[in-house]
C-alpha cells in the first residue's frame, strides 16, 4: 500500500509505522542534515479547530525541512463564513501548496477532503475520529523509551471519548504489547473498540480493563494518562470524585517499577501533578516535542517520494 | 506613467497589463527560476477585513518569490483597538517591510495609505472600491483560456454592487471586448458605470444589458458568475426566486459554446452547481490558482524595479 | 552578569545597554551582513496580549537575521483554554523552537516562564511590569538623536501607570542624565518609582517632576510623550481637560530647542498632533522602526553567545 495522504492510523502498517519512526529518528539524531531538504516548498495549514500543539508542531517541522507554511487563519476570519464548502476551501488551497495539514470538527473530514486533493493530505484530527500524528509521535515516544515489543502499557483515563487512545491502541496492536485500560466504569472503551483490538490482535488476548490502577501499576512499562473532562459529568461533585481517583503524583508512583514511562498527549490540567515533571518518569514534554522530528518525518516522505511507503 | 503602487485598476493601461501578464506566464512557466529572486524581502500584510484567498494568495506569492511575510494579524488583536489611525499604521509596518498589501472596508483607504508610506503598496480591496490584482487574475484567465481580443463575455449575477465586476469590466474595455451583463432588474450595473464604460470604448458598442442569460449564452467565449447575495433582498422568497434564475449547471450549459470558460470569483454558494467542477467548462479553481503567478508577477515587478511599468 | 534571558530592564547595566545599543548601531549600517546570520533558527511568539508593533518587529527582526517564527497565536485559538498552565506551555513550546519571545498581561510571567525554559526567553511586556526591549529601542533613539551622556529629557503624560516610563527612568539612571517628569497631579510616578530612582542616581538630584510643560520645554534635548488613558478619570470631561493640557502642536513647539526630538512609544491617539509629523522635531516613526534592528541585536547575541554579555 502506497499513503499519498496520511488520514488515519487505521491505515499504517506495521512496516508504515517503523518507515515514519525510523526517519524520524534519523532525523532526530541529525536534524542539521535535512535542514534545506525542503527548500521552497509549502505547507497549508487548514485548522478549522483551535489548535497549539499540533499546529505549532507541523509548523515548525515544515520550517525545520526548510520550508515555510501558509496558514487559512482561523475559521472567523476566512471565507468559510460565506457559506463555503471544505471541498471547495481545500480545491483553492492546495493550488497554492506543496501539502496540506487538515484539523476539523466533524468525523470523516479529512477523508472527504483528501478527495478533492491532488497534493499530500495529513489529517491533524477530525473530531471523534482520527489523529494519525498524534498516534505515530506517542509511538515514537514509547519505542525511545521502553521498545514497542514485549511491552505491557496502561491507559488511563477517558477512554471513552478519547480519539487519542483509540488511534494508539489500535496502532499498538501491531506490535507484540499488553494492552491494560483503566477508567471509571463510565468511561470504559467503547465496546466496539475493544472487540476490534481483539479481531485485529488474532485471538490473542493482550487486552485488559480495569477500574483502579494499582491493580497493574507495576507490571506497566508505560501509563499513557489522558484528561477526564469534567463536561462527561452531570454534576461537579461526581466529577471531582472520579477525577480524584485517577491522577497521578510521587506517592502514587511508589508502586510503579523504576524504569516507568508516564505519557500525556498534553494539555494536562490536574491528571498529573507537578512534582511528578522532575522525576525520571516524566516522558510527557518530551513526548510533545518528538512531534517536530515525526512530522519532519512524514512530510519529508510525503514530499520526497509523493507516499509513506511504497510496498 | 510609473507606478510605485498598485491602487486601482481603472490606472492600469493596456501596456500596464500585459506586462502584468506576460510576466506572470513567463514565471508560472518555470516558478524555480525566480524561487530565490527576492530573497530577504518582507511583504506586510495589513488586512483590515477578513479574507481567506487573497491573503493566502499573496503570501504564497511572496514565499514562491522566496521573500517572507509579516501579518499584521485580526483588526481584534492590533493597536486598531486601540485607535490609532490607518496613516501612523501604514508608517509604522512600512519601516519593517519592502512592500505592503492593505484590504480595507472603506472605499479609498488604499490611495489615502499610500500617500504616506515609501515602499510600494497594493490595494487588494478597499470597500466597494477597487480590488485590482482580483481583475489581474481575472485577466490573466481569460487570456490563458479564450484570448483577450476579440473576446465575447457575459457578466452575471449581482452587478450593482460587486467591486469585482466594475474592475473587471473597466480593464476589459482596454480590450477588443464585446461585454454582456445579465442581472435581475434590480441588480444590474450603475448607470454610472455603464457611461464610464461607454465613455472608455471611445463610442464603440461593445456593451448590452440582459435579465436573462439565454439570450446570449450561446455567444460567449467567457462566462464570469457572481454570487446574489440574499442580504440585496428584502425578502428570502424573492432572493430566492432571483437567485434561482441565476444558476448554472450542467443542463444550462448545454446551449453553450464548447468553447465556453467558466469563470466565479470564489467563494461560491450556490451559483454555479458542484457538477458544473469536472467539466470543460469550469475554470473557477484555475482562476484562484492563478492569484499567485499573477501577484509574483506584480510584487516582482515592483521589488525590482519600483514600479509596474516605466512608460 | 550573564543574561540567557532578557526579562526586565532593571537587570541591564550600562555596559549591557551598550553591548546592545553598539550591535544594534552596527546591523542597522549594513543589515546586509546579518541577513542569513541565523538561517534555520526559530523564535517562537507567545502573546497572552493583543500587540501589533512589538509582535511585528520581533518578527520582522528575526526574518531579517535569516531566521522564522513560530507563533502561538491568539489564546482564544490555543490551549490555554483548555487550562494549561503557563509553565506547561512554555515547556512544550521551548521544544520547538531557538528562543521565545512572551507577552502576558500578568505582571511577574516573564520571570516566572523563564524559570521552566533552557532556551533564551524575550520579555515582550508583563501587564504593569518591564518591557525591556521597548526601553533599548527607546534609549537606541535618544542615543541616534540626542546622545544619553549629558541628557536633559522630559517624560510627559501618564507616569502614574506606564510601564514604559517607568523602565526608561530606571535604564536613563545609569547614564549622566537628568529627568523632568511632566503630569498631572494626579498620574505623577508613583512614590516609590521616585524613590528608587534617587538611590539609583546615588544621591545626585537628576529628578524634577512638573505639573506644566512650559516650565521645562525649553531646557530638553529630548520630549518623551506618553498617552493619557480616558479610563484614568472618573468622568469624561475631566479627562478631555487634563489630556488637552498634554497635548503637542507646532504652537506648542515654538518654546522648543530648536534640536528638539519629540518621542512616543505609540499608538498615540491626540497626544501630538499629526502637524508634527513633518517636523524635524518628530523621532516616533523612526522610533518604532528602531525596535527592528535593536532587537535583531538582542536576538542576535542571545543566539550567538547564549548571553547579552559575559562580563
Amino acid at each position: 500500500m502506497r499513503h499519498d495522504h496520511v488520514i488515519t492510523s487505521k491505515h499504517l502498517s506495521r512496516a508504515d509505522v517503523e518507515t515514519v519512526l525510523d526517519r524520524a529518528a534519523e532525523i532526530a539524531a541529525d536534524p542539521s542534515a535535512v535542514a534545506d531538504r525542503h527548500a521552497g516548498a509549502l505547507l497549508g495549514l487548514l485548522f478549522f479547530e483551535p489548535s497549539t500543539r499540533t499546529k505549532l508542531s507541523f509548523e515548525t517541522a515544515m520550517k525545520r525541512l526548510g520550508g515555510d507554511v501558509v496558514d487559512m487563519g482561523s475559521v472567523e476570519s476566512s471565507s468559510v463564513t460565506k457559506g463555503e464548502t471544505l471541498a471547495d476551501t481545500v480545491r483553492v488551497i492546495e493550488g497554492y501548496t506543496d501539502a496540506l495539514v487538515l484539523r476539523h470538527p466533524k468525523e470523516g473530514a479529512a477523508t472527504m477532503a483528501s478527495e478533492f486533493v491532488d497534493v499530500p493530505l495529513l489529517n491533524a484530527g477530525d473530531g471523534a475520529g482520527q489523529h494519525p500524528t498524534q498516534t505515530l509521535l506517542d509511538l515514537y515516544t514509547i519505542r525511545e523509551n521502553a521498545g514497542l515489543d514485549d511491552l505491557t502499557i496502561g491507559i488511563m483515563g477517558d477512554l471513552k471519548y478519547g480519539r487519542t487512545v483509540h488511534s494508539l491502541a489500535y496502532a499498538l496492536s501491531n506490535f507484540d504489547t499488553r494492552q491494560h485500560f483503566i477508567s471509571p466504569e463510565s468511561l470504559q472503551l467503547p465496546r466496539e473498540v475493544v472487540y476490534d483490538l481483539h479481531q485485529q490482535q488474532g485471538g490473542r488476548t493482550g487486552i485488559r480493563e480495569h477500574q483502579r490502577l494499582e491493580a497493574v501499576l507495576g507490571d506497566l512499562d508505560v501509563l499513557y494518562v489522558t484528561r477526564i473532562q469534567r463536561e462527561r459529568f452531570p454534576d461537579e461533585s461526581e466529577y471531582r470524585k472520579v477525577a480524584g481517583e485517577y491522577q497521578i503524583d510521587r506517592e502514587t508512583l511508589e508502586a510503579a517499577s523504576d524504569d516507568l514511562t508516564v505519557m500525556h498527549p498534553l494539555p494536562r490540567v490536574d491528571e498529573i501533578a507537578p512534582e511528578v515533571d522532575d522525576t525520571e518518569y516524566a516522558a510527557y514534554f518530551e513526548q510533545a516535542h518528538n512531534g517536530v522530528p515525526v512530522r519532519m518525518a512524514l512530510l519529508d516522505l510525503l514530499l520526497s517520494e509523493g507516499g509513506v511507503s511504497d510496498e
